[in-house]
């Protein structure tokens, strides 16, 4: 690989999904030297990006490879070994998030832990210590009532790693099949909401902070559907959000973005999900907010200046393009005016994300049902 | 390389520069499969692609091949042998723009020929038949006043090939030099004009049409400085440029885009130069429009639906970094509310195009003044 020094700006991603993907433009536009670790040439990155370097994010060697040719590293996704970041941080080598916040957003017991100490609020949950959960189950049950939420402690992400279980047979079902995979089963009470909503900040390792607008998202089989910027909720929530955020950066010391995913109750915010990335209910940025969450996250892991969280447009909206693609439905999504379409460079399964579209629009609905036209036409499925 | 199908639309562009750069954002977007020509991999767009061919924009083979792994091949620049086009259009494959709209983008003869026989308004001109040219300087500074503009035929962009002559001797100095180099010599009344302005079209193949804002530009040295956009003329002018831009992409059958800058004189718009590819001047529409050139490009060329050339905020103004850059430049720069900043990867060079910054703003003057403090400040310039 070459060397390339225009800015002097040098950036690993361990990772090479699509959030990897949508950070090469404004890595491109900074000009900074970045090198990503991918399993081959077929991920979504390496389809899209010269300097790849293939080997495991679960691989000391190749995450070193990496860290020794950037000023900082982060991450496409979180799951990575963090033991060796810490190995690799006590090196010397600056990672963004570092191990600690890492073993934390690999952890749903970790992370409720973590809120716990920190007074926010989060769902009545508790952790299965028994092998089979039957009694927990039951108790939990009568407490909270049914159903519930089983969630995997680590491994889980879009929706993998949680489950709802509408009886107290379903649930030891799946505390079993975890328990086989020596995954600790917790237990949560099921949230009976009015809406899902997310919030975006980010951090730099300065503590510089800045907060995007939140967000109205929609969850299908507990993966990011489609969302609605900003969201319709009262300014108190708003503000809410933030300060759950901020209190979470600030505390875990995050250095980049990180998300908060949050079920709205009668009682106000309750945390659901966090993730310390760039994030799903961050794509509508890239159009319609001055700085994308992918730009924000490369300027925060290098201790650049923060860009405005502003957004540029009165209403957003993104839907995901899921499980297929039609060649002559791009076309056509490509004629509906204002449809900015990603596609992730990724073959078609049934259940994958494959990209997603973003409308700017002065209506809400407006944008919302033409973005979601043009997902659906993306994937063949319109008429 | 690899094979890539996502979407099945494959694009080849010779030439591998900052235009190029540029369009690899939307390619990806787009789950484009692109092949890039290059000279070698310290190009702009080599250091930030994967699929790139080495080889020469006038080399036969080399556009071949590349012309062989694509639906359709397209340019970073002009300054390609016309003849292989042409060639490799009689053989099936496909150009935009093709053989014939390159042989007038490459020769400011051939193009005045063809404006006046579109009865486009131009300036005052001589092709210099004479090796020395003096005759033909004399009667036409008689003609035409002092001081005249001397243009090469052809191999100019970006004020190369244009000098201003105030005197007989300078422009007979000039057409002798070009002479040596085989370059025939046009002279051109020099235009006192009010401020310059240009255009920016697209139309696909099946003739669809769309422009964008008429911008106002500065040049310096003949290399472009600064816009604003939209310009801020009376309507008339800017119905003026889009009809005349039409009426060039109409005759010529340009496919993909076309830059038209005119001079605004008291009797209205006259042609200065034109570009049959994104341009300078539309570097703004990255975040100003709701389709960014380089993405029209590209649905151009694929013969797909047009976006919209919208601006989505009042005001934009773009301001090229030249000669020099600053790492602590760039981190200041970035402090700056709102600027966009784009790097083109290449090294330092005295009066070299490094980059731009992009501003939109509510107040035009404010853009303006944001995006030159900007660019100053990556140039180390600043204070």
């Amino acid at each position: 690989m070459k060397e390339r020094r225009v800015t002097g700006y040098r950036v690993g991603i361990v990772g090479g999904g699509q959030l990897a993907r949508m950070a090469l433009a404004p890595a491109t536009a900074l000009g900074l030297d970045l090198t990503v670790l991918c399993r081959d040439f077929g991920e979504s990155t390496a389809l899209a990006w010269p300097d790849i370097m293939l080997g495991s994010p679960d691989d000391f060697d190749d995450v070193a490879a990496v860290a020794k040719r950037s000023d900082v590293v982060t991450f496409d996704h979180e799951l990575v070994l963090a033991d060796n970041i810490e190995k690799l941080e006590e090196l010397g080598y600056r990672f963004a998030p570092s191990w600690r916040v890492l073993a934390v957003a690999q952890s749903k017991i970790i992370q409720r832990l973590q809120f716990e100490l920190l007074h926010l609020p989060i769902p009545p949950y508790e952790v299965v210590h028994s092998d089979d959960g039957k009694e927990e189950i039951e108790a939990f049950g009568e407490t909270h009532g049914w159903p519930l939420m089983v969630k995997g402690n680590r491994g889980g992400y879009d929706g993998r790693g949680v489950w709802r279980a509408e009886t107290p047979h379903e649930a030891e079902h799946i505390v079993q099949a975890l328990h086989e995979r020596q995954i600790a089963a917790v237990l949560e009470a099921f949230m009976p909401l009015e809406t899902e909503v997310a919030i975006l900040v980010a951090r730099n390792w300065q503590g510089e902070f800045a907060a995007y607008p939140l967000v109205e998202t929609v969850q299908v089989d507990g993966m990011l559907s489609s969302l609605r910027a900003p969201a319709r909720v009262r300014k108190s929530l708003h503000l809410q959000a933030v300060k759950i955020a901020r209190e979470i950066a600030t505390a875990l010391e995050i250095v980049g973005l990180l998300a908060v995913e949050f079920f709205v109750t009668h009682g106000g915010l309750v945390i659901n999900e966090i993730a310390t990335r760039p994030h799903n209910s961050g794509h509508y940025t890239i159009e319609a907010a001055v700085t994308s969450q992918f730009e924000q996250h490369l300027r925060a892991v290098l201790d650049l200046p923060l860009g405005s969280t502003e957004m540029t447009t009165p209403h957003a909206a993104t839907v995901n393009i899921v499980g297929s693609l039609s060649k002559s439905g791009v076309a056509e999504a490509l004629a509906m005016p204002g449809a900015h379409l990603h596609l992730y460079g990724k073959s078609p399964r049934p259940g994958r994300k494959l990209g997603h579209v973003t409308v700017c629009a002065a209506d809400r609905d407006d944008a919302f049902e033409r973005a979601w036209q043009a997902a659906r036409t993306v994937e063949g499925r319109r008429g």
